[in-house]
């Protein structure tokens, strides 16, 4: 133990950033709200023509948030409020077809849906259902069944689903999104208990009114809770 | 949008893979319980003589977890059985005196005090208190920063604190753990309750006897409840 390794002995790769944007949409043929993201069709090899996540390059003195950002605003026009780190894919056969080693760093974000409309138009950049994806370029299908995997999980313990939604929202909203997110009909009365009892939500005097059904309230999520909380590196 | 960049288009970087094993020990001077973790000294520039998080360098053909876990071991002979990757830190600056750009992906792991006391042993290896760091080598305080705060997060929602504990424990072990991971005392009463009502505590027909105490139940964590659940990339 006289010459312990410390991080500064490292293996040169190539660092690629790619980003997960998740926004409800309705389906296709059931109009039902479902989980869709946009993707980038590559028009060069490897997986020419295959559809990939939206990413692109580390610029030199970029962070990789910054560069998760900036890459997802040239492909697709869209311009999340936030993104967060989900993680690092990096396993030695992802890319067996590329010339060298491929680590990406994969970032999440939910949006939405009216920030799902203002971008994503072209041939070449369209939104797809999450759960329904033709086979992507690279290990791209994976990340995108962990970042399902972990939006599904992420439901339950924190505010996520307000990501999708407005400032304020009803319960038959906030319902809607987890429906659409767990893809399966949940009982009204139970819902309304369980959010109750988390404490997450906070009841506003306003009320949602219009349409075949009586005034509907409207709820926020307490904001001490933070959608994106990265703690200490907020100040980094 | 005629040539969407793709994650192939890559900035070249060194990598470098680091892990934070964190650790109960008692505090040398109150002897309570306290989150320790172990540092690894730099015998060489840049940052010669300070403790450092215990890492090392990539292998060509070797995966993120798989190369954090040989790093791990050949440091500091820690073998926790499973690690967990915590964030990926690639910031521009976070290395200005190294000759290259370099991105850590870190790891973290939790190990229990027979475990901890089984490695670590030498002049440039020990363990510290992770709230009282002397100035670490690169930006290694934000990143055991960051991985404190997530810990003491992820207490509130999962059954991580089963990591620093056996198979069964007391609600007075469990308890331990919590006061010293917030290091704060906890109202034995409210903390009871709170275990019932998580949901997470399984009782066991078992007592741990002895000492100046009456046989305390031992309980177990539910197992349905994963320590580290990677959900797709356990496959993977």
């Amino acid at each position: 133990m006289s010459d312990p390794a410390t991080p500064d002995e490292q293996q040169r790769v190539a660092l690629a950033v790619s980003t997960v944007i998740f926004a409800l949409r309705p389906h296709p043929t059931t109009r039902r709200l479902a989980v869709h993201l946009p993707l980038v069709r590559r028009i060069r090899a490897p997986h020419q023509g295959r559809w990939a996540l939206p990413g692109g390059p580390l610029g030199a003195s970029e962070g990789l948030g910054a560069a998760a950002s900036r890459t997802l605003g040239e492909t697709t026009r869209l311009r999340p409020r936030y993104l967060e780190q989900l993680y690092a894919f990096g396993g030695p056969d992802r890319a067996p077809s590329a010339a060298e080693r491929t680590v990406s760093i994969v970032y999440w974000a939910m949006v939405r849906p009216e920030e799902a409309d203002a971008g994503v138009a072209g041939v070449n950049v369209q939104w797809f259902l999450a759960d329904e994806l033709p086979e992507l370029a690279f290990d791209h299908n994976l990340i995108v069944e962990y970042a399902l995997w972990r939006l599904r999980n992420k439901l339950e313990y924190s505010r996520i689903a307000a990501a999708f939604l407005g400032e304020t929202f009803t319960l038959a909203e906030l319902r809607g999104v987890h429906e659409a997110v767990l893809q399966r009909p949940l009982d009204p009365a139970n819902f309304r208990r369980q959010m109750e009892a988390s404490g997450r939500l906070v009841p506003t005097d306003e009320f949602r009114t219009g349409g075949r059904h009586r005034p509907a309230r409207l709820f926020r999520h307490d904001e001490s809770i933070h959608l994106a909380d990265n703690g200490p590196l907020t100040r980094a």
